[in-house]
C-alpha cells in the first residue's frame, strides 16, 4: 500500500463524493482539505489549471479530474473492481458516468444547487427563481426520463456496482440539499435506485458529514470536521476571498 | 474483424476528427453520416440524449462521448495502443484529453469558432467581435500558457503518440479554420507540436476534407463528400432545419 492520498475537494461537491465512494469501496484511507473550489489560493491554480475539484495527490500522480481519478484508482487498485469486465458494458458505464457528470452536474448543480445554495451562501447573490422554476420544470424531468429508461428493477446500471452508479447517484445528494426528491409516482425506478444506491456503506459514511457541512459556513468546515474526527492534511490551499472560477465545473 | 463501424458527426468537430484519427491510427474502416448536430432529427435525439457528436455503432455499442468511444476503440483493438501503458502516465494522457475536450472546447469552440463560423452560416447571426477579442486576449493565451508547460521540445506528451496529442491538436484546426495561428514567437513549443502532431497521416488524410467541408453550405456537404469519393451511411438523421443542441458541446 502507498502512502495515504490526498484529496482537495469539497464534501458537497458531486465529483468529490464519487472520488470518495471510490476510495471507500477499494479501501483505501485518505486526508481531506475541504476547500470549496472558490475559496482555493494561486497554488490550487497551479495544481489544477481549470479550478476543478477534487485534486487527487499520492505518490506518483496529481490529478483534477474526478473521472481521471476513478479511472486510476481502477488501473492501480484493481479490486473490487468498479468499472465491468465486459467492454461494451464497461463503455456503457463511462457513458453514465459522463452523461451524470456533464448534464446532470449542469442541471443539479448549476442549475439548481448554484441557485440555492452556491449563490446566496458564497456570493450573497439571491436566488433567480424564474431560472430554478425552468429547470425543475423542464431540464431534470428530461434527465430524469432519460435515466428510467437505463437504471434497472433491481440492482444497478451495468450489473455489479460500478461507476455509473456511484456517478449518477452522487448528483441526487446535491439535488436534496436543494430540497428536490424524485417524484416516485413518475420515475419509479429511478426514485428506488437512487435510494438502493445511496444505501450503499460508503454514501451512508458520508451522509451525515454532507449534512453538517451544507449547515456550516465554510470559514468554519475545516475545524467542525476536525471536530468530527476526519482526517484533514496538515496543508491548505484555501483563501479567505471567493472568486469564480474559469468555467463552470 | 467486425463490420465497419458507423460515425454521426461533422469532419470539422473536433470531437468527430478525434475519433476518426484513433480510427485511421487502428486501421478500422468506417462509413460517415457527416451531420451537423444542430440538423440532427428526432432519432439522432433517441441515440444521443443530449445531442452530442460523435456517434459511433458498430456491432456491440452505440457510444455518443468522444472519449468513452476512443477507450471503447483502444480496450477492443489495442494495437496500437493510444493509450500509455505506465498507469500514471495513462492517467495524465487522460487529463490532458479531458484539458482539450472541456477547456480548450470553451475557448477554441464555443468561444472562437461558433464565434466566427456557426452563428453566421448556420444560425444566421452575427459575430460578437467583442467577445472574440476578449476570447484571444484573455483565455487562448491562459490555454497556451499551460500547454507551453506540459508539451516536450520534441515528440509526444506522454512519449509514445497518444489520445493526449490526438485531442490537443484536433482543436488546432478549427483554431485554423476561425483564423487563428499559434505565435511560435510567444509559444515556440506549442506551435511546434501542433504543426507535428497535425503532420501525421492520419490528420493529413482529413485535411482536405476538412479545407472543403469548411467551404461547403450543410445542405451540400453530403453529395460533395460522395464526390470527393467518402464511405457515407446509407441512412442519415439529419434535418433540414437547424435547432440548437441541449447543451454546448
Amino acid at each position: 500500500m502507498a502512502e495515504p492520498v490526498r484529496i482537495i475537494g469539497s464534501f458537497l461537491s458531486p465529483y468529490v463524493r464519487k472520488v470518495l465512494v471510490c476510495l471507500d469501496a477499494k479501501g483505501l484511507a485518505y486526508e481531506i482539505d475541504p476547500i470549496i473550489p472558490f475559496f482555493g489560493d494561486e497554488r490550487f491554480s497551479q495544481l489544477s489549471p481549470i479550478r476543478r475539484i477534487p485534486v487527487f495527490t499520492d505518490d506518483r500522480v496529481t490529478l483534477c479530474d474526478s473521472s481521471v481519478i476513478c479511472q486510476y484508482l481502477e488501473d492501480r487498485y484493481p479490486e473490487p473492481a468498479l468499472y465491468p469486465a465486459d467492454i461494451a458494458a464497461r463503455a456503457r458505464a463511462r457513458w453514465l458516468e459522463e452523461f451524470a457528470d456533464t448534464r446532470m452536474g449542469e442541471v443539479f448543480i448549476w442549475g439548481l444547487f448554484n441557485q440555492v445554495a452556491i449563490n446566496p451562501f458564497v456570493f450573497g447573490q439571491p436566488t433567480d427563481q424564474a431560472a430554478v422554476d425552468r429547470i425543475l420544470a423542464v431540464d431534470v424531468p428530461h434527465v430524469l426520463d432519460y435515466l428510467e429508461g437505463e437504471v434497472p428493477a433491481a440492482g444497478f446500471l451495468c450489473g455489479e456496482l460500478s461507476i455509473a452508479d456511484i456517478a449518477v447517484a452522487a448528483f441526487f445528494r446535491n439535488a436534496a440539499f436543494a430540497r428536490f426528491r424524485v417524484d416516485a409516482q413518475r420515475w419509479p425506478r429511478t426514485a428506488a435506485f437512487v435510494d438502493r444506491v445511496l444505501g450503499l456503506d460508503a454514501f451512508r459514511r458520508l451522509a451525515p458529514i454532507e449534512d453538517r457541512m451544507i449547515r456550516t459556513p465554510p470559514a468554519q468546515q475545516r475545524r467542525v470536521l476536525a471536530e468530527m474526527g476526519v482526517a484533514l492534511t496538515a496543508d491548505s490551499f484555501a483563501t479567505d476571498t471567493p472568486r469564480r472560477g474559469l468555467m463552470k465545473i
